[in-house]
């Protein structure tokens, strides 16, 4: 049995008990006159608070904590061998509308998954280990998943400290501030796997009756910023045959995102969320519009065809109109697949356990993907309600958080084996 | 010659005359930081020390000046009968950002009509007069036009009076404490025609190659606030078919806005001016899109024709996304025909003098079109610079005021004749 996990009973999720857990910690910095809205942005009183609550917990569980200089936390159990962990995790900031799952699930089903380990008195052959990583949302110091970043060292240390805030603040006086400056080094991550349970954030699981998601990867991203110079015109007295209007060329282009998206399909989205006009008033043609195109998706052919399509249509209606288009390209990811062994094992065991269960791609971004980078990584999803996330309505079923974190105990324990 | 206009000799505009004033006037409210940008609000000092200006200038020629209760001036030049006067005019309050000439030139060159009929010894058999209307531009005070309606009867004065501007000021207060509120009577207009020379305050005139227009009518004018509200999801997780995009729909109806215009022709144009998203963030499908749709023809039957496509896609667009759509009118009017024979002679009179002329629709409301209810009524158009109004750089040639102004004088002796 030399392999496998020593166990005296078998190890089982408590699934009140992480659901209690979920409701404690949403409720620091729970927003007023919401259910279960939560603000706690990154390096904020209420982020120290989270961490205080978590890391009293993990130290609760016996877990060895550490705080690295960008203030990761990793709580590790220990096993028969020493050598790298099977690590899960997620982050616990939330944006400044947000709710209680996002990334805290992540974070508190591994502190479930340590305690079902603890009661059933399991010794695991490798560590398992618990992360919560600084500032994945990126609402207050941007980019996103900066924590991830600095821990993979695939972002420096000293520009993440640098980071000015959008409240004008330096995330390394910030995380001072917090006391969650740590002395744990950064960037040079030894991981055996890695195991992010989260919910969807997206509508298809609960649409479609699915109660468990393996996340084949996350989607590439291309984030372009599109301003269009016209001239502003009265709306009255000038031809259509003699305007330059911008803000008919972004609504074009606009149109035309989702045209692109359709006729490309598959994993294709598209979207322009921002678009703003000057003077944006009734009876003038528009001088300026500023829009952002947002394309993803899990084909970095298919991903870089929707951009170029996209920017020879806007182009093309540009010069048509006599509007002056520039571009600035405001984020830009791969596509990030995760390891095919274990995606194979989250569809296998989630089945096991009796789960419908179907393969997606992460719209959004994830601190595993980052950790991607540097070992075997892969997400369980669990679905949400109405496909809501960032807002103050987030919600994930009880059975479904549980489902979740059943699927998560099953594949850490094969891991650590 | 007793039908005819009696002259010692004949009467001449003095183009510089004419100039000298538009500058002078111009100067007062001159913005900061621009060569001949004016900021003269109605009923404020900057609006006051115009009037004064104006007025002055009107008993310098000899006219008898009547200030009506709403502040609309008029200054009659006797005839050898009595009975209504020809009157010209316009008005003098400009927008936050706006020019010498929108407005101003309609005054002034019946300052300069009267001045060129004085220098000649010229006696007219009807009365000649000049007037200034209050708040035509209804950039301080809401509605535009403002004080023709009240002097033409088509909008009460207690009304008008209790009007509360952007600054909270009420117009009636403002207009007293700027020694304007007069006591001539409103309401009861007799005029025997009335002529207003003003810039096209657009494109077409200088474009085309053409010293003046014979202004056919105003155009139709329907404003309509479009509300779109769907929902708001993640821009990476929502697949395009779970999306109810309000953006998309007002992007899409913005670009059908322009294909109506395009194909109906004529004079129709067709804006969408203001557009505002929520959230209004590059990675956040849009909830909501409040927009404008601001459609003009000189043919109601065809402004109806427009409303009635553009609305009639809208709801298609709005039911295809999911999106609920719901309506608001801002404003409507029907278009304004000028009086035929008037247009007819502008054009005749213009020819004659040389110019090359061509008949045209206002794209912009104007004090004439309220008029044009009360009394045969017409205008004239001189170019703007690049179709500029509205706006610091609103510039009309020397050559081209003049030019007007002669068309103007020509016309006002035949009719006081």
């Amino acid at each position: 049995m030399n392999d496998h996990t020593t166990t005296a009973r078998a190890a089982r999720v408590d699934g009140a008990r992480l659901w209690r857990r979920l409701q404690e910690l949403g409720a620091v910095g729970q927003l007023a006159g919401t259910e279960r809205g939560v603000c706690r942005l990154a390096l904020t009183d209420a982020d120290r608070a989270g961490r205080d609550l978590v890391v009293g917990w993990m130290k609760e569980l016996g877990l060895e904590v550490t705080i690295d200089a960008f203030g990761n936390g990793v709580g590790v159990r220990r096993g028969r061998e020493g050598g790298p962990p099977v690590l899960m995790g997620s982050h616990i900031d939330t944006v400044a509308t947000g709710g209680r799952f996002d990334g805290n699930l992540g974070v508190l089903a591994g502190l479930e998954i340590v305690a079902a380990l603890n009661d059933a008195g399991a010794v695991t052959r490798h560590p398992v280990a618990v992360a919560f990583f600084t500032n994945e949302e990126g609402a207050r110091f941007q980019p996103d998943m900066m924590g991830s970043l600095v821990w993979a060292g695939a972002l420096p240390l000293e520009q993440a400290l640098a980071t000015v805030g959008i409240d004008g603040k330096r995330a390394g006086d910030e995380l001072s501030r917090i006391g969650y400056a740590g002395g744990a080094p950064v960037g040079r991550p030894s991981v055996r796997a890695y195991v992010e349970l989260h919910i969807e954030q997206g509508p298809v699981l609960e649409a479609e009756g699915y109660g468990i998601g393996a996340v084949e990867g996350v989607q590439g991203i291309s984030w372009t910023e599109l301003t269009l110079t016209g001239q502003s015109n009265h709306a009255g007295t000038t031809p259509m045959s003699h305007r330059h209007d911008a803000g008919l060329v972004a609504a074009q282009i606009a149109a035309e995102v989702r045209a692109v998206a359709r006729a490309l399909g598959g994993h294709q989205v598209g979207t322009v969320g921002a678009l703003t006009l000057t003077p944006n008033l009734v009876n003038v043609v528009a001088r300026t519009a500023v829009m952002t195109v947002d394309l993803r998706n899990t084909d970095e052919a298919a991903l870089q065809e929707a951009e170029r399509r996209v920017l020879a249509f806007a182009e093309r209606a540009a010069a048509a109109e006599g509007v002056i288009l520039s571009r600035r390209t405001l984020a830009r990811f791969e596509p990030v697949a995760f390891d095919p062994a274990l995606v194979a094992r989250v569809e296998a065991i989630a089945r096991e356990l009796g789960h419908r269960v179907r393969r997606l791609p992460s719209g959004a971004g994830h601190d595993a993907q980052i950790v991607a980078g540097v070992a075997p990584a892969c997400m369980i999803f669990v679905p949400s309600v109405k496909g809501l996330s960032h807002n103050v309505e987030e919600y994930t079923a009880p059975a479904d958080v549980t489902a979740g974190a059943e699927v998560l105990l099953r594949l850490v324990r094969e891991l650590a084996a």
